[in-house]
């Protein structure tokens, strides 16, 4: 197993990149910025287009493509949005379709923001994206599908849920106060949320996420039928929800400020909240952890101290 | 109106510059064959490329865009498909977006090849391509539809059907045999049709085809709702009813030789072929012909002496 992550000085990457390597998995991680190095592994620090010639050879049999501009990034700086998750892309396909020996497993972290302007979705939900970055992904999941079905990679997207409680500094997320509204609080910091309290949100934890991405590199490429594309599990919660659960955990919501900003719900406010994913439990992606597992998972994982 | 049209050498480019010339519009005609050129307008010869930027200027207001590389062309060369189907569009559109006084209207010539291993579609149906063609005018639907959204052009993605009758010879459309099995009988030639009788289609005659595009060209955008993509109107016939119909019309269904061919049918084969339309005929669009006026337009418009 040679595995190569892209985007890898995220969050999700770096975990990722350190479960494989405890399980004795060479990586190579890339990002424009410096990421922390499993033992074992290495990194490769630049952008994409100089650093894919290095990290993808003839050797590699798994490429994660985490690699992203997220929502509202993508939104602000149309020419970047679509250079990074498009082109960016595209570039990583077609080098693994010009030198590995076997088509890599290739795992594409797409996102519910393919959907648009729908409260419900399922797997046949029509990819409707009203903002930049869904189209993107969307533009993504397709490519990763034509590229399979030539026998280039052996794709598989993955459309996450919005994270929470995501670790560290805010992004440029739209969705980003889903974490700050709960991580902020529970280390005694002010937050604001920029929708109303009735706001509804398909959730999924840093852990859920991780699980379900190794689920997607592990699992066999023809339990996804015709067409590689799958939507992961995750949680239906509101706002409020978030916030009684944020109290029960010694937070106190009195320090989440709300303060409607249109721009988010713009972006925010299209995606659908409330998702059925048969497909997903039929392939054996494992369950989403609840509300209550996310802070609880939080709290151990990032705010307890370790020894 | 000034309009330009990509792909205008094409038969039904080149009707619609007639019918747009007749009604007094100047027309840029961009092929890289050169186009016949109705009273009035002009033609641009060359690599889309090269001749974007004569074409596409400040004051243009309509762009119809039709140049691609069709289905077997897409899936036999891959990079072609992509470069033309996909960059061909992008540069189209980047062009409006930098030049255009104000955003043009975009009809951009989507087709039923964004669908993959279903029977049935409606407006709601999930673009899961199955072949590099569908794929490509899928991602370039999304395309059309961000680029609308950030106001950059008034875009229409239209998805036609099989086109049938179409005159002339035989393109590298995988669906080519729809035309093939009429037109060649009609004018007492042999003609090869490589998929079962019972195989259902969903034809549109070039005429149905011009009145969609036409009425995609007039129609408010506002009246595509938050997605710029529709269905174009049809019908669904089988070979079978097509064969009946040719003879009820003076050709020799004797002179269609049956010769299975699994290219053609990997690809038409995973193309619905009953369709509901409801958006396109709440938007106003004209209902298709039947294969009878299929039939006889086709007499009408090709084979009988002008005068």
């Amino acid at each position: 197993m040679s595995v190569v992550i892209t985007g890898a000085a995220g969050f999700l990457g770096n975990r990722l990149a350190r479960n494989l390597a405890k399980r004795g998995t060479k990586v190579v991680l890339c990002d424009q910025v410096a990421p922390s190095v499993p033992p074992g592994c290495r990194a490769l620090v630049g952008p994409l287009s100089d650093t894919l010639g290095a990290a993808i050879t003839k050797g590699t049999t798994h490429v994660v493509h985490l690699a992203a501009v997220v929502s509202t990034g993508a939104e602000q700086d149309f020419d970047l949005g679509y250079r990074v998750n498009v082109d960016g892309l595209t570039r990583t396909l077609e080098r693994c379709r010009k030198v590995c020996a076997r088509p890599p497993i290739f795992v594409f972290a797409s996102s519910l923001a393919v959907f648009g302007a729908t409260k419900d979705a399922d797997d046949d939900t029509p990819c409707t994206p009203l903002n930049s970055y869904g189209t993107q992904k969307a533009v993504g999941e397709l490519l990763v599908n034509d590229y399979s079905r030539k026998g280039f990679v052996d794709g598989r997207s993955l459309r996450l849920p919005t994270i929470a409680i995501r670790p560290g500094a805010p992004n440029a997320a739209a969705s980003g106060f889903a974490s700050s509204i709960l991580r902020e609080p529970l280390a005694n910091k002010r937050a604001v949320c920029p929708m109303a309290a009735s706001t509804q949100l398909w959730l999924a934890s840093p852990r859920s996420a991780l699980r379900s991405l190794e689920h997607a590199l592990d699992v066999d490429g023809s339990a996804f039928g015709a067409y590689r594309c799958v939507n992961a599990p995750g949680v239906t919660v509101s706002v409020e929800e978030m916030l009684c659960a944020l109290e029960r955990h010694g937070g106190d919501q009195g320090l989440v400020d709300f303060k409607m900003d249109p721009a988010v719900a713009a972006i925010v406010g299209t995606w659908p909240a409330r998702f059925t994913t048969a497909r997903a439990e039929h392939m054996g992606f494992p369950a989403a952890d609840s509300l209550e597992d996310m802070i609880l998972n939080h709290i151990e994982d990032e705010l307890t101290t370790k020894f």
